[in-house]
């Protein structure tokens, strides 16, 4: 398999550009405790976040997005509805979609829900070690939503999963991967602090989901986000003094890293 | 039309004194994202913030709010229904309450459900250019939860709502309109940040029903919270290095702006 | 009644190590306003939350996690639904499990609820003194999901309701009490501010389930979280100017006081 670590700067340095440029609505069905993280995160990069839920509204608002994200985190089956809405509605529109499977390596009810999910094709799949093996079958349980996995232990997982769907897999972890099932980038860096502020990992699947929206490919856009997290990290851990302040740097980063 | 341009400064100091005084009541059914922000928005300002979703539960808590804020934003069936009955219960007991239609411009079904509350007699209608066009017969779609127009685009369809309804419309934008189809104040100054940090909007409506629930008259009401709102961000962006710390700043700001 | 007012240092540094040691799974069912701050602050003190809402998949989270926190700040039928599941079977499993009876005193379809509950015997219940009075039978109606009452007035109530259930109350105010009826330890200190940023209290009653999760018994475990937050509050105010700088100052406190 081949490794790429070298990060593609200028391809960085211009797709936040064009994230900047063309503020793509992105429509978050997202969990409960990651969405004000989440719509800040979109707001510091220059995407337009929106969130809306209600099964009647979810396929006219799909429609007229540019991007979409499914965080199953706190998943009910009425969200469950309008997720299987929307995920249908982008594929429709040929729209490209993001799946973040929180808590599919705990819970059966969500692993079929999201492999079920798969069908319509999503362009990225974001997850942890330990849902990546998960949804790729080879399931270690996890620790409730957090992983029990690294991601270098879920890498070969990734890769079938990627190979398996078509979908490139954005893989979390203290080195982040990212796979098409041929091609795979390896992220390092950021820091250990991202795991102390919660919901900062469904904020990156809604970042590449932003990415995706204003037109970079998915291999492509799920690098530039998990590396424009780890640089901003890197930034903010130097200003903190724990995860509160830490939090704050961070969206300050995130807002200025390009200017 | 006659516009009002300079701040009644000696009133808002009163009505900033009379919210910590009474401490209000304010009963808000809101949407998830901007739910922390405004808790914490209503706090800073000496109010006392309460959110009951549950139908059963919301004719009862209403009656014994001082004012109620109703947000769409991230509305459902349920909670449509529960707003529904939190409307009905302030207009018999004569409580002011706040609508904000977010999102209206761009879905159709939560139009529709804005437009039967107007039955219900708000107070105050605060809104977006694009959301205070498309509750008037003349929108513009909007993009998503965010305006496609100015505020002064859309000060003639807000004048003309607020003569229709009988409610005062707040207007926000880079300039802040306040009307009642009559008087008009615009409240100038603020800080584009406050367009980076979710919830800061959602937030101004709860703000408004707090001034309502100390017993301001709605377009001093409205006046009063857009100034706070619009001064306490005059002065974070002094100390802020982005979105992070504005947010942070801000709410130390209107904590504080009276003392 | 015998109070004691000294804290037993040594327990409490031992109790927040263990915490650290064994990053209890805490599942929370708790409220929409709280949910990130509460998730926060369990991961500033080495827990692991996670936050599980539909009924379906309550049961089988429930058994793998080693604390349940149930707060019902804005339940709804369904959320109502999911915490019965997550008692009984906490119950079933033995596992301890913290009730927050938000706005008891002013919602008696929740009062019932909450009673209700009590049948699945809470290893601790968390509230202000209104609640307690209400949950022990003695309300006072409260002021939304604010206290109209001090804690040193709801002190007897508090004692009394431990006795009647066999849970230790953690009774919050300006001195937090904590009692099993018999025995009642009094945590002084904190900061008025505490009571300035929503949440916070919701917060401390998952903290608590987070040292029950790490094996603490639970007259020790609240006073372990209520110690801890007052000691993190005090650390905090040095370098806060408003709410805003004071919660990031406090969970920065949290997650390093030990250190």
């Amino acid at each position: 398999m081949n490794i790429e670590r070298r990060w593609p700067h200028a391809e960085i340095t211009a797709d936040c550009a064009a994230v900047r440029a063309r503020a793509p609505l992105v429509h978050c069905l997202t969990n409960v405790v990651a969405s004000t993280l989440t719509a800040n995160v979109l707001l510091a990069i220059g995407a337009s976040p929106a969130m809306v839920h209600e099964e009647q509204e979810v396929r006219g608002f799909t429609a007229i997005a540019q991007a979409v994200l499914l965080n199953i985190g706190t998943i009910t089956e009425a969200t469950a509805r309008a997720m299987e809405a929307a995920a249908q509605t982008a594929k429709a529109h040929d729209l490209p979609w993001v799946l973040d499977p929180v808590g599919v390596a705990a819970l059966p009810w969500r692993r079929r829900f999201a492999r079920d999910l798969l069908a319509h094709r999503p362009a990225v799949i974001r997850g942890n070690g330990s849902e990546i093996l998960s949804l790729a079958g080879r399931g270690d349980g996890g620790k409730g939503v957090d992983s029990t996995a690294s991601s270098t232990d879920a890498l070969a997982a990734a890769t079938a999963l990627a190979a398996a769907t078509g979908a490139v897999v954005a893989l979390s972890g203290a080195t982040d991967f990212i796979t098409d099932g041929t091609d795979t980038v390896a992220v390092a860096g950021g820091d250990i602090m991202l795991t102390r502020v919660t919901g900062t990992g469904c904020a990156l699947g809604a970042a590449i989901a932003a990415f995706l929206g204003a037109g970079c490919p998915p291999l492509r856009a799920a690098t530039a986000a998990s590396a424009l997290f780890a640089v901003a990290a890197e930034t903010a851990i130097v200003y903190s003094h724990g995860p509160g302040s830490f939090a704050v740097a961070w969206l300050d980063a995130l807002a200025t890293l390009e200017a």
